[in-house]
């Protein structure tokens, strides 16, 4: 019941982040609709491919493809002003990123691998956004932005942690905080992390 | 037996939209035979793995890598008009939509969801040319173009409403010329859906 | 146990490979650190997914992702001379490719087909690169450079035979040995495959 609603919460957020990007790409209606949709479950899908559950749950509930396509159409037709698009993105990205690093870390938790579940976590975390930033012919933010995969990976093991010592729903909402508040932070502050020296000849 | 020949069609009908974007793309013989069976069979292996029937199909039946591969040498030595080839491009494609959206679609009636048919269907149905177009560095058709997912979506859901009237093999064709007719009207007609007003400040 | 240390061979060369892409295209040490990851894991997590071995030997063994990590930080602080990344970048790009064609080839051969033998060979040993290319927008080496799937392809199929006459794990090496030299033969000598007559209309 809390893994529902965190993975409910996860889908509208991303939703939100593909419908904006679209939007700004100029996509049509219907571009704006598939990019939210792909944004939203594309992280649940590879989770639950390389968990061997399949079909997905987003193929088997309707519950995510049929909030993702009333996110976008609420989206496109809901004028926002410009200043607050962009904080907008950062604020549902990072949720998104969130709920489902969580979801992933929770559902490894039966294989009881560490590795798995922050691997799964990550995974999750970060696949929606990374299918969205390459089918607009972007870099996925996860290989130049600031603070990104880092954030899920240390939730993911917080997580982990915090499961040990509290029922398994109770430690999604304190792992989900951990991921959001880490990505926001870093977002504000600008924390990158330091660029590797490019070859000299490139210079 | 039904279902083998729409999913051969539409393998010679992608191969060949395939072939001939990579030609357009100036790619080796090598790259032209390669994107040739990336879109020929994407869409089905993205479908097998999704519902859990692994290794997929083309893996195991050498038919559709073979067919795959005859057509890319015979597009790349055939001089075809370069009137004829945006046209023939476009039909390619809508024949391979059709075909994979119906096979996609009736593989996914055993689990009795009607979403899962119409996701199922759809993902199908766009998978060899989604993966297509980013292997070759454009936007897939799908986030921009003309009626093309809606297509599969209706095609989709006409197969499922059909087969509770007759046999599913039957089914499978006027649900695939329903789609190639809607994809191939919309084109003609240029029927677009509208662009979501754009960012104000992005004028 | 010779099929681990080629396994291994394979994520070291690929993690290098990876790394030297990432700080070319001047992403930060996590960016570097992430595409190294995705080079050296992914083919092998593709195969695992279409084998429907999940979850993928990479997220329960955690010797690939951190050897990886280790490989990223080393590449990333060590100073290579410019002359040379061209040369090691080829060269471990080779190595890997070798490597994990054959370790695809080798674990899909329980299934007794020599089609899949070879498209697993094949999708394994060229599937990180690909993923590599596609996330740092780049169209995949293998759609139009020197012979790259065709190497690996070769090396499949002498897999397959060697392997009637000797056991498994010895057929391994001379079918890596295979895709190496073929590979780097056909980048020294610059062989190339013909470019298809582009449209006449595009010249």
């Amino acid at each position: 019941m809390l893994w529902q609603i965190l993975e409910i919460a996860g889908t509208i957020a991303f939703a939100v982040a593909g419908s904006l990007v679209a939007i700004k790409k100029r996509l049509d209606i219907f571009g704006v609709a598939m990019l939210a949709v792909t944004t939203a479950v594309g992280g649940g899908m590879i989770r639950d491919v390389l968990l061997g559950n399949t079909p997905p749950l987003a193929f088997r509930n309707p519950t995510f493809i049929l909030l993702s396509l009333a996110v976008a159409v609420v989206v496109s037709f809901y004028v926002i002003p410009v200043a607050r698009q962009k904080t907008m993105l950062t604020i549902c990205d990072a949720i998104g990123l969130g709920a489902f690093t969580v979801t992933g870390a929770s559902l490894a938790l039966v294989h009881d691998n560490l590795l798995l579940v922050i691997a799964l976590g990550v995974t999750t975390g970060i696949g929606g956004g990374v299918l969205r930033d390459i089918f607009i012919r972007e870099i996925p933010l996860v290989f130049h932005k600031e603070i990104y995969a880092v954030a899920a990976g240390i939730g993911a093991l917080a997580f982990y942690g915090l499961q040990l010592v509290m029922p398994d729903g109770q430690a999604l909402y304190p792992a989900f905080l951990i991921v959001v508040t880490i990505r926001l932070v870093s977002v504000y502050y600008g924390v990158n992390l330091p660029q590797v020296r490019p070859f000299p000849h490139d210079r």
